[in-house]
């Protein structure tokens, strides 16, 4: 593999019989999916792609991604849910009904302990609108960009609490160098 | 938005300052990034795109994704970060230096309490060679495809227990209505 020269511990060639792997999507279990969806939808320009209901296990399934301009959706449900599973990079957000309506109810965002995952990232194309759009919506940050080490790299925070990160890819090419 | 007919609460118009945000990537803490990269990359044959070292903070990043055939990765170090920030559907794994070594050391999946996020999802063209595939590889199951509701689904455990679901999309054209 071509990697700048360096040789990594454990990278290995990809075996044949992983071609067309793909990752489709990373899931977060959600409190209240009108809150989320909004949150997701309006302020980050997601779109809903497919939502899929387990009426006998009383939960739903919200798929988010972002469309590419001269893209068409499937309108057979079908099709449309192959398509769905055929993306890459969606937001998979996971509604177990009823904890949208109890008090106190809330999920763990990895960060506290235990921890694990850590959070997702969006890049988006100038850091500085991007924060005052942030703003004006009256997110939550973790960390905003004047603070702490990394001037380059915002926090904020989802309505579950997740994290998630916020970068200009252009403002990244001195970071971990 | 077209949505095949359905009103669904909370999904509203992207808002205009949201334009060109993108989900870049999602980030897990693993205990042991070689264990890890070996696994994503010749399990999953994901490429390992960018490596970022913290030496002050005793961290490092591994920032891993699938190039499209004919995609070619900026030389430039800072190129390359830069380029990897515009890319989407990563994966990134964090290392905390030590954990490797730390008898008994654990993540926490998400899925055991407190949970939180769920899973990631790879998206395969066959799901029963796949599957072939994970068994020769000694990859430890969630859930096997035929065990539970739904037959065409998989979810099996990455090195630090984390939880990837397996689908083929041609297969899952019937779940959820």
């Amino acid at each position: 593999m071509s990697f700048a020269g360096e040789q990594v511990p454990g990278v290995e060639q990809p075996a044949p019989e992983a071609q067309g792997f793909r990752l489709n999507h990373s899931m977060l279990r959600v409190k209240d999916p009108a809150v989320s969806l909004a949150f997701y939808t309006r302020v980050f320009g997601m779109r809903l792609l497919r939502k899929l209901d387990f009426e006998e296990m009383s939960f739903s399934l919200y798929f988010l991604g972002r469309l590419d301009d001269d893209e068409v959706i499937p309108e057979e449900i079908g099709e449309r849910t192959a398509w769905t599973f055929s993306q890459r990079g969606l937001l998979e957000l996971t509604h177990n009904w009823g904890t949208e309506t109890q008090e106190g109810f809330s999920y763990h965002n990895g960060n506290a302990e235990p921890q694990g995952f850590g959070h997702i990232c969006f890049t988006v194309p100038d850091l500085d609108a991007a924060i005052a759009w942030f703003d004006a919506n009256e997110v939550e940050y973790v960390k905003r960009p004047e603070q702490g080490k990394m001037k380059d790299v915002a926090f904020i925070k989802d309505p579950d609490g997740y994290w998630i990160e916020i970068v200009e890819p252009a403002r990244m090419k001195n970071v971990g160098r």
